[in-house]
């Protein structure tokens, strides 16, 4: 029996919260939304602790477990974990837990509620706040889960077999680098590292000349599995926390220098970005679709298939991403759109790549990260990251009123934003994921 | 200027402890080494805590902590922070700390101290002993240092290129999994996973059929380097903590179907052991010898070089690996060697891995594991890894005194050892990091 969330009575279009902002037609936040995310007030030395968003407000999860108004039960126990700096605690409790923190939360912002008067002190405004990586993150794997993506960069570098035999079999995935996760509005600088000029025999040392994004789904882990038990597919949902934005920026010329034969590295691990907000499946339930796989696609093996992949494995989560050159900041100009796609394109459910990755017996622990890869559509605006907008780095791309791209230059923000949207449901998203590109550190690599 | 330790009063040879079990002329923990870890009293409820090993003891620094002994100061303060369940702590304090605590205990142990009365009610057999990973690791990285190993693995793939370009330009690594690491003495479950059978066009899934041993070495980080800010290399060896044995579990068909283009996955991540005592590089002062390199081979890029890779780049730790399978155990055999090596051979150093490591700005936290890559030495007979000495699985091994391997079966026992011995050194060792085979899941993959 799949486990894949039906709705409930937290996502009912018509209910409305006496947080007003909240209510708006399209605002990211409505009362069937409540993403959790870490915050403090901007500029404070207070702890950083586990937020709501409501509108244009933060229901402060540590305030609210000071007041003691949950009283105790599974709710109040949530809402104590939560109080933290990271939500690793919560995340722990497991479905049963979570649920019960949703409805709780969902009854005290109701419009109406006999809460109002013990939640309303717990506002703080999102404009007051800054973040935080909202968990301890002990491991972070990176997926590969769009065709679109993995054929378009697949054609690159073998144009007669863009896809490796593998790729309809599983969902790839490989290792990433944790300790380099920063929250959205963190800079970095541009990395340095080795690459091998064109038609050069020896590689040099120097700042990457091909700074890329990646626009990702970031999966959190809830519970996890012990060590040697796979998580089975008619599961794996539960295990999941919630799912945020991702960027996993990329220096294309280091990569293609040092991939050969472990895969990517330093060109990963300079940084990577997630969005402060993580959405819930509950949330995320009336976008539920189909997955799409075409006829002559192979029938998954049994650990990842399910009666769930077919009927509603994927998920219609609209992804957009954005750039502002520094030119066009300086002339108030907006970010421009440089794509629009959905992820449920994917080839491989949530689901997948949580049943694959535990099929070894691999544990998964409370806090883990697990990014989608970067999500493409089958049209060409619909690609999620520079190489593929730009034809493998041949073809600029104009930006603002002025200028070109073919990859990032020092300046640029980058900024995602997601959403979901059907009629007879109510909008939510994602917020936004913004970072800034530095420049290079000027002593290349020499201090300490 | 490079920072390679010098040896120093804490590696005279001449020096004997008052615990006589240190002073056997064969013992891998004589005063000269002092390697920590984390224990306990096997089957006790309290909580695991530092320890230095001694001899066949183990001097107890939550104990030695309580005491007061210490007073105050660095090695007093090193100390506490030893006296918890992981060494974070501890590594985070840095290389002047760690002297002071090498010196403090050094001379605590030392015959005629006028400390033993303090330190003697701190000891604890290791015969009483259970471990635990010693450090809270918040990413692993596994390296490719040894050509040999390199060469022989990339030969079965690529017979006319077996290395890549890039091989003797960059220390090759890749992200592994770090909630998968366990510690000596911990057994595993054969792995379930994909492959594709020879001659098939379709995957299977089920248990490895290829399971594979590979003898590293463990290097721990201790303070770490801020996001954005590279480690130049000669400062590299001050951000080491101490070095222990690694072994990457492999599953070679699990292994051969998924790692294009993006690495080694699921075929490493089900388990990593590591043993549990960490040698500090001062104690390994005495066992510096030159970095082996060709006359042919490039130099090293900028960031990669320095004085110290010519002169002492290296570590001469020897290391071999030993098979004792379900039947020789049960007929009272010892295990069989399957090879032995030496450290000496790598292509690459500890320094140079760091810098690379950190060269684009990734950030080192304390408590990272490197894992070095498997060992080989030149000769076939020092091959790291039953893939390698069973010629890519053609050529069984004879084992005990009737039976064959080709890979590992169930109830396989593996060993690893590593030392240091030369004329006008105190011999210091390792200690063992065993691990055993245990048959798959029977459910294959339907548990949750």
């Amino acid at each position: 029996m799949s486990e894949r969330l039906p709705t409930d009575v937290t996502n009912d279009p018509h209910c409305t919260s006496w947080v007003s902002s909240a209510n708006r037609a399209h605002g990211d936040f409505p009362i069937q939304n409540l993403p959790i995310g870490v915050f403090r007030r901007r500029g404070s030395s207070a702890a950083f602790r586990g937020g709501i968003a409501i509108g244009d407000q933060i229901l402060d999860l540590g305030a609210l477990a000071a007041s003691g108004v949950m009283g105790g039960g599974d709710a109040a126990a949530a809402v104590n974990a939560a109080a933290r700096p990271t939500l690793n605690e919560l995340m722990r409790l497991g479905p049963q837990s979570l649920s019960a923190l949703r409805r709780a939360l969902f009854e005290g912002l109701l419009e109406g509620s006999a809460q109002r008067a013990a939640f309303q002190p717990c506002l703080v405004a999102q404009s007051e706040a800054e973040y935080s990586v909202p968990a301890q993150i002990g491991d972070f794997t990176d997926f590969y889960s769009s065709i679109h993506h993995a054929t378009a960069v697949g054609r690159l570098f073998r144009p007669d077999s863009p896809l490796t035999p593998n790729y309809k079999w599983m969902p790839i995935g490989y290792h990433g680098r944790s300790s380099s996760i920063v929250v959205s509005g963190q800079s970095f600088h541009r990395p340095v590292g080795q690459r091998l000029p064109p038609g050069q025999q020896q590689p040099v040392v120097g700042p990457s000349a091909r700074l890329d994004y990646e626009l990702e789904l970031g999966v959190f882990i809830g519970n996890g599995n012990p060590l040697g038990c796979p998580i089975p597919i008619a599961r794996a949902e539960s295990h999941v926390f919630g799912i945020c934005l991702l960027n996993d920026w990329s220096a294309r010329d280091i990569q293609a220098w040092e991939y050969q034969p472990l895969g990517p590295f330093l060109a990963k691990n300079f940084a990577t970005s997630v969005s402060p907000w993580v959405v819930s499946l509950q949330a995320l339930a009336p976008f539920r679709v189909p997955l799409a796989r075409g006829p002559h696609d192979p029938e998954p093996l049994g650990y990842l298939a399910g009666e769930s992949n077919a009927v509603a494995g994927a998920m219609d989560i609209r992804l957009e991403a954005l750039l502002q050159t520094a030119t066009m900041q300086a002339r108030d100009e907006p970010p421009q759109r440089l794509s629009c796609t959905s992820f449920r394109h994917s080839y491989w459910t949530v689901a997948q790549l949580v049943a694959h990755h535990t099929i070894n017996g691999c544990n998964l622990c409370a806090g883990d990260l697990l990014g989608t890869g970067t999500q493409s559509g089958p049209a060409p605006d619909e690609a999620g990251s520079l190489l593929e907008l730009s034809l493998g780095g041949k073809q600029p791309i104009r930006v603002g009123s002025t200028e070109e791209r073919v990859f990032l230059q020092d300046g640029d923000t980058v900024i995602f934003r997601a959403w979901c949207a059907k009629p007879g449901a109510a909008r939510i998203g994602f917020g936004e994921l913004r970072g800034q590109v530095l420049p290079a550190e000027s002593n290349g690599g020499r201090r300490g």
